[in-house]
């Protein structure tokens, strides 16, 4: 039986390399001219579909045609999260050398998930981990982890294993505790996991948006006299409200003491701790059953990288480990590890890589002063905004965030006046689509925030945006 | 205050590009000699540990320097999973066009959670879906669905939903049904998301690896009886290990009269409704509530791209919606999905654009016809073993999957024999690397499995490893 295929989906070499270099100047154009684009666009749903909506075409297009409007109508829809002005929600500075490195994992589609398909790409990650590990105090034989997608994944693979190594199949009596300022990843990956809500305490913060450790101690008590399994506890390492860090020896001291697991969501702030500016603030952090941390924010890696820490490898084993005959070929060596059994994801992208290339080629030291500069231009912009007559700080410079708003010595206006300005503020700068800075809530209040782990983010940017603050506020004084 | 950075993780314009030239080169030049590598490599921990070991350097390296490495040593020790005479577990035969999109999306590093920072990529999300939709007879107003990292955790989102669909927070006596073919990572999710081993019932298949209708009635009779809440069931279209598809219609009926949700599980075979040969096969896959399907696999995308696809939105948006207070300003309007709202992940890849992109470039109707020719390959492969007096085919070519053991006429070899020797030829052919060929149990037997999704494999490809395995087979012979 003869069969021919002539659907193979190929290019040319000579069509694959001219596509390829034009792919690359656009990206290196997106590098080179970023900064002096506008970091927001706008599009309501009517004007997206009138530009993409279209049935899906049974016949080809031009390849290049069809790049040229990806290029010129897809790519400038879309916020620039590396903009130096980029100041929400937490920004994407991203690196070109780590951009690459995922055109490669794409390019080779290598498969991450067990050590046979790729022993060099599981190494990798165990390289990769054990630098993490080693970075934030984790034991190195013992301890382990896993790259995720995101933070979201890696919290919801934090608690999943905390729940199997403390409850095993029933945890209908078991309890979280975490605060309100807690990110909603982790009560979203609660409700996942099958906790109904009244196991869920949260716990109210103190005026500095720290884990009140006095009404930690007593929910825990009450909910011992209830009856309850208090197993697990979140702290944060950074807040994305506010950078805050909760008390984490304090909280590590609790949890011993209760035999709680500890997990510490440092998704946001965790990379701190390469900096001699933010690692006295992290303080603790060591002592975490698991800890999350997220690449893709403040250490500059293009999405998607997340990543869970653990104390033991053996509970990502534990509690991941699915065997189906159709593996059983490829059962190792035990100290070759499959990343499938430490994780949800069968298949994996090669998300180690990125790491490794960017940490390899700029070298751990020029993160730590990129970080280090991120902290110090906070605490600067603070200094600044302390120093106006009309700008009244909420919440001091932090791991990078400082939240503050317009309200000007002298003014008599209300909370609600207050709030409506500083909304209106946000709203006219995002309008005009030169920085994206909007708002978050504090105290019941309503207050401008500026996460800034963008390295290429300058002090006179910060100005600038200070001064259309300002414009537009005194555009709408008096109210 | 004045604050100087230097550490901006920057290249030059030239380096940048020259840089990107070498890596648009490197995947060009995998892209064309892959047919001629060999397919598996093999490599030990302390093999691995020896060439990647090494603490994370503080210091820069020059970036040529790390790429070449990672060049030579890294992309090189990994199973090529795109090539022909890759047979297991399920190959990821890729395409250059979605290698591309995907540097792209790492260069713009775009963020695909929310629709205000990116309305073009949340829409070309809800366009792709709507081509899904319509290919998978999904009512297109209605269903809804989202891209994910893979099939497993297009599964995960599908079982959460159910549950929370179905049982809303107290789910302690709802039972899920699936067959003993279902892939393991239905069981893993259901396991993650709080069921106890209880809670599952796996349902023996019949002779041709298809869900047992009379045993399925009668276990959820006896569930009834016994008090349970019969709410999920999952069938699977295309089973990893055969190809085979549950009688979906049938199932269908009997999770109407039940009120049981129906997730099928199409993540290896669901695609193959683009082929008339595949289509007639597929029929009742659109009477499902939710269906995984994992473009990845036999749609051609490199990793990681899965899909689940859902009967009505609303349901995503009701399972998985958290709303904390910085991300207030960004409620759109409610025709704007924001796309963390629809699973678990916040921050995203823009996962559509390669999808998109190599739709537009080849046309759906080069898919149709690639998913076609791999069905008729391995139709022709079952041919050409059911001719030799050597093969006996364990089940028969099905959605381009075939299993077959060397059992020669008139030998005398017991089952246990029969076993060895497979498992033989199959260690025999990965040590040669010439092919990766491994084996799987069916009826309790060691049998060979070809999983034929690559459109680049031909029947010499075939011919060529099955000489391979003759020639090893007869090396052992007589034992
Ligand atoms: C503290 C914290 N945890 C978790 C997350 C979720 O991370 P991801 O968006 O990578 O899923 C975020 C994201 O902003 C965060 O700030
Ligand atoms: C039927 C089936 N379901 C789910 C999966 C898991 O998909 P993924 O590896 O993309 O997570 C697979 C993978 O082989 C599969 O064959």
């Amino acid at each position: 039986m003869k069969i021919q295929n002539k659907a193979t989906l190929e290019l040319s070499q000579e069509e694959m390399k001219s596509y390829g270099y034009e792919v690359v100047d656009a990206i290196v154009a997106h590098f080179v001219t970023q900064n002096d684009k506008l970091p927001v666009v706008s599009g309501s749903r009517s004007e997206m579909e009138k530009l993409f909506l279209e049935e899906a075409p049974e016949n080809p297009t031009n390849a290049k045609e069809v790049l040229n409007f990806v290029l010129n109508e897809v790519m400038t829809k879309s916020n620039i999260v590396s903009h130096p002005k980029s100041y929400s929600f937490v920004p994407g500075p991203s690196n070109y050398i780590s951009a690459m490195a995922d055109s490669l994992t794409a390019g080779f589609n290598i498969f991450s998930g067990g050590w046979q398909a790729s022993p060099a790409a599981a190494e990798m990650e165990i390289v990769t981990m054990n630098w993490l590990l080693k970075m934030f105090g984790f034991p190195q034989k013992k301890g382990g982890g896993i790259f995720t997608s995101g933070g979201s994944m890696a919290n919801l693979t934090g608690i999943v294993t905390a729940r199997t190594v403390k409850c095993g199949d029933d945890f209908s009596k078991a309890v979280i505790y975490l605060s309100d300022q807690a990110h909603s990843s982790n009560i979203k990956a609660i409700r996942v996991l099958g906790f109904k809500k009244e196991q869920i305490r949260i716990i109210p913060t103190d005026s500095e948006f720290k884990f009140s450790l006095n009404k930690l101690k007593n929910a825990i008590a009450k909910d011992r006299l209830e009856g309850w399994q208090p197993f697990l506890l979140i702290a944060t390492a950074g807040t994305t409200n506010t950078g805050t860090v909760d008390p984490l020896s304090d909280i590590s001291k609790i949890c011993k003491k209760e035999d709680i697991w500890f997990h510490i969501d440092g998704a946001y702030g965790g990379f701190a701790i390469l900096s001699d500016d933010g690692k006295p603030l992290l303080k603790g952090i060591e002592k975490a059953d698991s800890l999350t941390i997220d690449p893709h924010k403040w250490f500059y890696q293009p999405y998607e990288i997340g990543c869970l820490l653990v104390k033991r490898h053996k509970w990502l084993k534990g509690t991941f480990t699915e065997r189906p005959e159709y593996l059983r070929d490829i059962e190792g060596n035990t100290s070759e590890i499959n990343f499938y059994d430490h994780g949800i994801e069968l298949t994996r992208r090669f998300r180690a890589l990125k790491f490794y290339m960017s940490v390899k080629t700029f070298g751990l030291s020029e993160f730590r002063k990129a970080i280090s500069y991120n902290i110090k231009l906070a605490e600067a912009t603070e200094s600044y905004l302390r120093k106006s007559p009309n700008w009244e700080v909420v919440s001091p410079a932090t791991l990078a965030v400082v939240n503050f708003r317009y309200n000007p010595i002298g003014n008599k206006l209300s909370e609600k006046k207050l709030d409506e300005l500083n909304q209106y503020i946000s709203q006219e700068v995002v309008s005009s689509k030169e920085a994206l800075l909007v708002t978050t809530i504090l105290n019941k209040q309503v207050v401008l925030r500026m996460c800034l782990i963008n390295p290429r983010t300058t002090m006179d940017d910060i100005m600038e945006t200070m001064n259309l603050c300002e414009k537009f506020a005194s555009k709408k004084l008096p109210i």
